[in-house]
């Protein structure tokens, strides 16, 4: 019985879901997520660490769910040059700083760190100040973290982590190339 | 490389894809999905072969994303009142014989049968039906198929299937009731 009484010792909280692994469906979840919380009339905060990843479909159709859903792409000018570490680190500091931010306005029901698992696996951002963030987020907001190799460490702190695992995929067996509507 | 020329014989098509699994996420991606095509201008149509799944949140957001995405709930009728399993088979007849014709208008480029691995395992649907007429789908429809337990040969026919593994789930360790804007 899942009732929500206040005597109830189980109370409605924010969650901290991860979505990772190999498969495909990570990014598209918390996607899904925040069309049912725009639904919900909550606001929706999404942080894109992954510059060039904002494909033209959910842009658009995020736009139709104004007000409910904000996001922002990480810096134009990110280009995960490996020639230049320091400054990628830079841009990916400041993209954090944004989306703490607005984690910590309490002005959204849900915070989405999109593809912030990667960032974290390539050492581009401080994880102990990630997960500190993270950790200490307001209590009523959900925060959603998506990317492959989700730290051991934010899996101990997340209420629920689903791994997406590639059973079958078709540019591995058949080829075809991306498809409207799927991939993009 | 993926180019999409005349001569590469990796043409685009509409790809088969299966969510399954015991984790979160099978049909919250399916929704993304929904919502990724209907800004790209795509029609979408799902039937969800299990009643009371429709939660308010994707309903709303859906209505905002009109006229690109259309849903059909199972007849109101059904309970899978297993005291009357005809009836329920019935019903479940009735809704594929719905979403098929939907498929085959052609009017959609994007069909999700949501749920209809639970309805193929428990056989209140004739497998080897649903699977031919998934398979003799249009050409450039794209078909979702989510649910646990995806039957093998529904498997065998799909292009893309993602396990969603669950690693951790707040109502097991924690007794977290459900959560407004995530489980509704």
């Amino acid at each position: 019985m899942r009732k929500a009484s206040g005597a109830d010792p189980r109370k409605r909280k924010g969650l901290i879901i991860v979505n990772t692994g190999e498969g495909k469906g990570k990014s598209t979840a918390a996607f899904g997520l925040a069309l049912r919380a725009a639904g919900n009339k909550m606001n929706v905060f999404i942080m894109q660490f992954m510059k060039g990843q904002w494909k033209a479909g959910e842009r658009k159709a995020f736009e139709k769910l104004a007000p409910y859903v904000e996001m922002v792409p990480m810096g134009d000018g990110f280009t995960w040059d490996t020639k230049n570490i320091e400054q990628d680190k830079a841009t990916a500091k400041k993209a954090f700083e944004i989306v703490k931010e607005k984690l910590n306005s309490k002005k959204y029901q849900m915070v989405i760190f999109e593809e912030i698992n990667y960032v974290l696996h390539y050492k581009f951002l401080h994880e102990e100040e990630v997960l500190q963030t993270i950790k200490n987020k307001p209590e009523m907001t959900h925060v959603v973290c998506t990317g492959r190799n989700a730290p051991r460490q934010l899996i101990e702190i997340a209420d629920l982590v689903t791994e997406m695992k590639m059973i079958k995929h078709p540019f591995d067996e058949q080829g075809i190339p991306a498809q409207k509507g799927i991939e993009f």
